[in-house]
């Protein structure tokens, strides 16, 4: 029937339209996780145990100035619309920031916090030029290269540029309580991760991306463990509930181009990768530079996120502007963060590190007495 | 072509329909934020160190009461359909009694939650019947009015009528992990905000909501920091989880209104005023009225909740009836409050106060090594 | 017009095809909600104070073995594709486990986890087909039968194969810290089930369902706080936390089909039920069979499953082929259990039990001082 296929036209657009703004709604969710995950990862930061409200201060005050601040200038200055990409976008921009904080949390005043979340977006939104407008094909739907790689370069710099050592001699035991939360927010990033990497896919890439992240992640659990068994007879939890997560870092530049198997294949890889930094180069890091990154922000997304940018040129979907941008990333990354840490120098350090008591009036609040 | 204009109408329609039981899908999720803020404001209010278990019973008996309840006199005296909006209008009862009970927390025994659980329900459906059916116009899409004001004003009514002052004089200590559980609380209410202001929008408007909601937060937490800072040179977690909410509060009846830089304005008045309330109004009511309002309802929830309300007059949006749904729902919150409280001093008062041993076998229970 | 219905099959299969995608995307995050079931399954379990890292390890291993193994079973043996719902399936499958576990939490050394996983698939994998393929018309939406009954007795016949009574004698003091993670825990569960339960069921139940599921659930607060109150005068937390989610547990069978009323009266009859059951049940059972279910799963998913698998058959939905679901359940439960068991005491039993010292570093991070 001639007039049926000449209807069929509208009756596509139709339900196209009705499929874009289900997507939309859809994404606001898979939006809503990646900001509970930014607060997560404050609750993953908290295990030294004099410094907990500290550490979510912090991730506030960064929240607070780098989210607004990127829709302002993508509102402001390129026409953006406020939509639910800018808003995951903006999202995406601080979450990055706070996992970049993590490497000098205690090495800095509370109220320079502010000044980092603005100096931080910039530099953001110079990565994304460079990596989606200058460079071209480069595969990164879930930020293994944007977020991770970024923030641990970036925090690195920060932390080269400070030279705060002082702040290496500050003591940071734990305690049941400051490590279990630690598990809280490592289990429940672990159950929204596949809303990241999915946040800006189609919809037709979300169910798959769900299956090839939670498959690397349970490979992730599986590596940290064994090799952590095998090399130590015990568990180290700061090491074991960062290192699972290094599954999702990875799979980000290939969320949505992987099978399942090779998911899961580079879940293994990636938390062997991270434990095996944990273990080895964290201490020779710190030995050859002199600075501590808190929080190991490099063994879990540095390192890992290497892999996960590397991941799409081994399984032929990208070529070289893919090693361009991980090569580029880590070292605009850097010289950024140098630059940031030594504007820092100018603010006043702190005089209490690693301590609550540097910002709230902790010794009233911190009953001897747990009950 | 006549025939393809003829069936537009059908195409319409069916497309219509899709839309509408997607729109009810959605609405699950967004519904479902709202029963884990309602969980969330029970942590938010567990800071005393010895009073935590006793704040998340009380939630669950008050849960437990209005929110069947508000669903059977819906169903059966108005014969309203079991869907979507009718569970969220539920929840939304239940959670504005969760958030008035932090007024009178400790000051009535547990068993006594039950009865203010049926109490609670006519009132609330006067005011929304007042709000929405006796006044025309009003504008409170996301409850700035509905929920945070009467909950305010109900409670401080309770505690009126009730005048037990011996609850003032209990000691009210914190500690490193009540403190942090409030720290999780605020930040993942933070989060899921959006899904309660925008729970009853339709479709197109929950976007908008989302990112205005998200701004309207940052800038509490922007002004709480700044004038904490300001005005004391240090930051009490307390006031500061607290008022960084007050965006959430006050953004609520112009959620669908507002544009995003007046969004972030109102959450910098917000948070600015609730502050303030918290520093200087606080004490001055309970010097005043010799009550003690436990969880700062007021500072947070009825202060921002007035300046909220007030909005949509500021921004003509609405006129004398917004005017008169605020200070209605004051008025008969306090009144219907009183009324509860009264009716709770026929009941035996608790003898143990702001304590978990009041209703549990605490002293067994609470290990003294904490290990 | 003989065209319009002519062009009608066309529509309907077009926006069916809509509906079929917007119905996936929305399993998407019901899905996501079942792993953060999964997640706090474990913290509902933390409440031994110097037993809260090694739960959380144990379920992360279970984990990390059980669900890519379903996965790959299904989609090796059997051919199925990698879709929502085999992702929930999967998901499904190592909830269950993880709730199974508790049964035996400390009575095997931690590594021995990863034994288990592998173990339990088959047997899971064999239930299913005995409910869905042996037999016909056995209702069970939301699991009451093949989760919560088939954890509760395979994990019963663990330890009655393991028989390591030594752990009987350890001692399980809590701790305000944990207790209160058990509040969370409970209360986000609490939250999160109409995702489990509604999470394979059209579109057009989900709703529906998650009025049954919520009413449900309420039902089961009061009846518990009820029978406690009476029996006790006191509230034991860990009695109370955990008979509150037996609404859930039994509205499985039959969310789909039940009245909200008959609903509400379920959980009243669950919770009353799982009540009972730790008061008197469980002692009994320890008593004659000389071991100890560690997390008092049988008084949770056992009995409270048994009573959700037989509602249908009350209701009047199914016949003889549920009650023979329920019995050959607890029966091929409880055989696979004890071969499972049995096979564990071929690996070195653990020297320290019921402590995280038998995986973790322990003694040096647990801090003995607070703050």
């Amino acid at each position: 029937m001639n007039l049926l296929s000449s209807l069929m036209p509208t009756l596509h657009t139709m339900t196209n339209v009705v499929n874009d703004q289900t997507a939309e709604l859809f994404q606001f969710h898979r939006g809503q996780d990646v900001f509970f995950m930014l607060m997560l990862v404050a609750f993953l930061m908290m295990f030294i145990r004099r410094y907990e409200w500290g550490v979510a201060l912090a991730t506030l005050l960064v929240f607070a100035t780098s989210f607004p601040l990127y829709m302002l200038a993508n509102v402001g200055i390129f026409g953006a619309a406020i939509d639910v990409e800018l808003i995951i976008g903006a999202a995406f921009c601080a979450i990055t920031l706070v996992i970049a904080i993590g490497v000098f949390l205690g090495h800095i005043s509370t109220i320079a916090y502010l000044v980092v979340g603005v100096l931080f977006v910039p530099g953001y939104m110079l990565i994304e030029w460079f990596m989606f407008s200058f460079l071209d094909g480069v595969l990164d739907a879930g930020g293994s290269i944007l977020v991770h790689m970024f923030a641990a370069y970036w925090g690195w710099g920060v932390i080269l540029g400070l030279r705060n050592k002082a702040v290496n001699n500050e003591p940071a035991a734990t305690s049941v309580h400051s490590v279990s939360f630690v598990w809280l927010a490592s289990m429940l990033l672990m159950v929204l991760w596949p809303s990241f990497v999915t946040a800006l896919l189609p919809p037709e890439d979300v169910i798959p991306g769900m299956a090839n992240t939670y498959l690397a992640m349970v490979a992730s659990i599986l590596a940290t463990y064994l090799i952590l068994w095998a090399l130590k007879r015990t568990i180290d939890p700061l090491v074991f509930t960062y290192a699972i997560l290094a599954g999702g870092v990875a799979i980000g530049a290939s969320v949505d181009l992987a099978t399942p198997l090779q998911s899961w294949i580079i879940g293994l890889v990636a938390g062997a990768v991270s434990t095996l930094s944990f273990l080895f180069l964290d201490e020779w890091l710190r030995d050859k530079t002199g600075v501590w990154d808190t929080m190991g922000v490099h063994n879990l997304h540095g390192v890992p996120g290497i892999v996960g940018g590397l991941v799409p040129i081994v399984l032929g979907f990208a070529g070289g502007s893919q090693a361009v941008a991980v090569v580029g990333t880590l070292v605009i990354g850097l010289v950024l963060g140098v630059i940031v840490g030594l504007i820092l120098r100018l603010f006043p350090r702190p005089t209490v590190m690693l301590d609550d008591a540097e910002a709230f009036p902790a010794e009233e609040m911190r009953a001897t007495d747990p009950a």
